[in-house]
């Protein structure tokens, strides 16, 4: 296709670079890669990346800016965009750019998701306004917290009374800790087919907090450990079929919502973070409003995507196909920023 | 194949259905999904699904059977369909049916199974026929467990008679709770080769039981959690090859033992639910006598099916290739029921 | 290629048996399995194994070490070879063998091993060469320890003193506690192209070690359970791609110091076991320098190996193709002993 060759796809080296640049090859695309001094080496054993771009660091991402325009770069945005550009730079972004920033407001402010979250009618944890309504054990997250920093868990409003002492940040949320397991699942959602996909699901692998069930409960008492949330890596999971249902019902409602508070509302892909309860109930942590890391455990495809196509699609593959897709019908417009 | 197109491959929404009637596809045969109106959207999402027949609750099965057996469908059970129908219903069905009936009464009795599993030479947790025996930590289930309701955990007697007092099951069993790490151990015995295959291995994933490790001992002792074991996913696995002669050994011995009791035997999908100890000794806790759902991990293969076959060969799809070659070979009655 | 045709894999019926001859086969070897009377129907079940020699037990292996150099075998070893033969048997065998053997000697010993990882600049937990300066929890590890046996872990100087009574170990290393979680990552390297690959990652399934975190804190104090550490199986997972880049070149120092320490250094398959700590550091707590039994997860592929191969490239495959790769240059001697 004459129209696909012009463009590149592009990201930033870090979070999930080789699962979207790889996906971006498989479907016929040029790739590049931005990378930071200290990465070149890990980018460079790869031979479907095309280009890699040197940075000092990738806050100088937009000194680059205007070769990514005149290499016709289509950037995709992953998890480290939002973490080391901040939301503003991603806003400002010349270049073309996947997804809808007008999410980015919506996602940030942990209020704002909330809203957003109860307004599509999707469960949330209980939310405490005030400390002195604790009435259950509570996890204390401050609003800018990303990979798993910024959290605290408190069993009661003492114990809150207490942690807060030590707790840097000025802006943040109180809620319910609910008892369950943790479950991530992996959406897209594609503007042109209307069409919503779960792709596939994990759950994180949390340092040290994954590793204190080995250690017995005598020896735990005598260590004195605070448990830390810090993403390591991801363990796939598949959930229980009759879930799904459900799982599909809330994401499609997370679509309709975002049509209505923000203009195009949210497309491509995201990911809700859920416990499930004894009860089977969903309650939604968090929404990611773009790829997720735990999609990189399936590079060559899960046991969700194989159920709609017969190739290996993991969500980067997903993107560059939804790319090819639009520029076959002339609507790459509606998927860019 | 002539006789392969005049079947179609059905089951109910639920369990494992996306994983039997994709297998199905991929085989040839035509599927027909039979779903209650909350599953409808669920179901029509899959290219794979020829049709989908629309009941009111999964009791109402019994009103579309002359449908099915209109459609020539071969229903293939799962999980639910002793979950929602009972085993009366279950044995009452005209449609034909894949596996054998009559394992349905051994499976259900836990006493029956265990001497079933006992006659077979597989290990099974020590059993206390009365309370007063307990002399070590106890698992105590329900009869009629499903999906992991209805068990509890008690560390001693006098534990066990605090707990008996909330427990409403007239009919249970009280086993020695043995200390070792859980491993599902998914098989497939094809009556018409007479060959066992372990087509895959996972865990459960249990909520909220699989929770509690992340909770610090000091934090759980606050929150007076009560483990329960709700299953709501699967996490997958492979077994040191060591032990995996004694896997096939022990399910060999599971069917060589079911053709003396029941009439024809076990074949198709069965799994037995295994806890290794320290020793590295496999306790059978359970089996069940068809497709479970921790094969949804690998609608795509596994690590051992492929070892069999150079196809993605799931355990939904090995039904299929199970069905066809006995149409191929003129035994389709051999199989049914 | 007539080259290839003459030679055969040949590996131990255990421990990653299955997965190195059928990457053998996969890459149009002829493949031989040695296996004990009571892994023969194990081995029996599998097309892609041409012959099975029996031995009667592992330690018999020299008795047909002819009968392999008649075949013109290439033996594979994995991590039952050093278990069941020692390194003395391993190192006098005449038969070709793929890897270093000079490698043996510096794996086997704790202390050279910390020497060679200490050397590569690799992080290792502090050690305390005598029992009076301990001062945090510590793990002590017998020297020869093999497949989770011999370990055990004493919260303080005082529960060290008291458990030293019933450890049978006469040659030990006392090792600082790293809290954090565990992640073992596969690495191959290649000595015709001189390119490290990160094949894979999983971490270990353990009893009891993994299930005590599923035992509610007040039921384990009653229960009195010591963990054990006793590999069973394996679980796939993937890694925070940001380590990714440390990840290759601690594995590339590693392969360079052990050029310098050892005459030829190291080639083929081997493992890094990780502890991650919360703030985002490894720490190597051993390697193995051969192919491990993680790497069976990912028989038809690994979300890495997808990114280097269009094929399902395992270890065991790997191995295949750099055997193939070595005759088809000539090099075949450079990558046996």
């Amino acid at each position: 296709m004459a129209g696909q060759i012009v463009y590149k796809i592009a990201t930033l080296g870090s979070h999930s670079a080789l699962q979207i640049l790889k996906g971006a090859k498989d479907e016929g695309f040029k790739t590049l890669c931005i990378a930071t001094s200290d990465r070149i080496s890990l980018y460079s054993r790869f031979k479907f990346i095309d280009k890699i771009l040197e940075i000092e660091t990738f806050s100088d991402f937009p000194k680059i800016q205007k070769k990514l325009i005149a290499e016709k770069a289509i950037i995709i945005p992953h998890g480290s965009f939002v973490a080391y550009l901040g939301i503003d730079e991603n806003k400002k972004m010349t270049v073309l750019y996947f997804g809808n920033k007008k999410v980015l407001d919506w996602e940030s402010d942990r209020l704002k998701q909330r809203e957003w979250m109860e307004k599509a009618g999707v469960p949330v944890p209980k939310k405490f306004t005030d400390a002195s309504q604790i009435d259950r054990p509570v996890i204390v997250k401050s609003y800018g917290a990303a990979g798993g920093h910024g959290y605290f868990f408190a069993k009661n409003k003492r114990e809150f009374a207490i942690r807060m002492k030590n707790f840097k940040a000025k802006k943040y949320l109180i809620q319910e800790y609910v008892i369950g397991v943790p479950l991530y699942i992996h959406y897209f959602y594609s503007p042109i087919s209307r069409k919503l996909e779960i792709l596939s699901i994990d759950k994180r692998y949390e340092t040290n907090v994954d590793s204190l069930g080995r250690i017995p409960s005598q020896n735990q008492q005598g260590l004195g450990i605070e448990p830390s949330f810090v993403v390591v890596g991801n363990i796939p999971l598949t959930l229980r079929e009759s879930l799904l249902a459900e799982a599909f019902e809330m994401g499609e409602r997370v679509v309709a919502t975002s049509k209505k508070l923000m203009d195009g509302g949210i497309w491509g892909p995201f990911c809700l973070e859920t416990i499930i309860t004894p009860e089977q109930k969903f309650s939604i942590i968090e929404i990611s409003c773009r790829i997720v890391a735990g999609t990189n455990l399936y590079v060559s495809g899960s046991p969700y995507s194989v159920l709609y196509y017969d190739r290996e699609v993991s969500t980067g593959r997903r993107i560059a196909m939804e790319i090819k897709e639009a520029i076959k019908k002339g609507k790459l417009k509606k998927i860019l920023n």
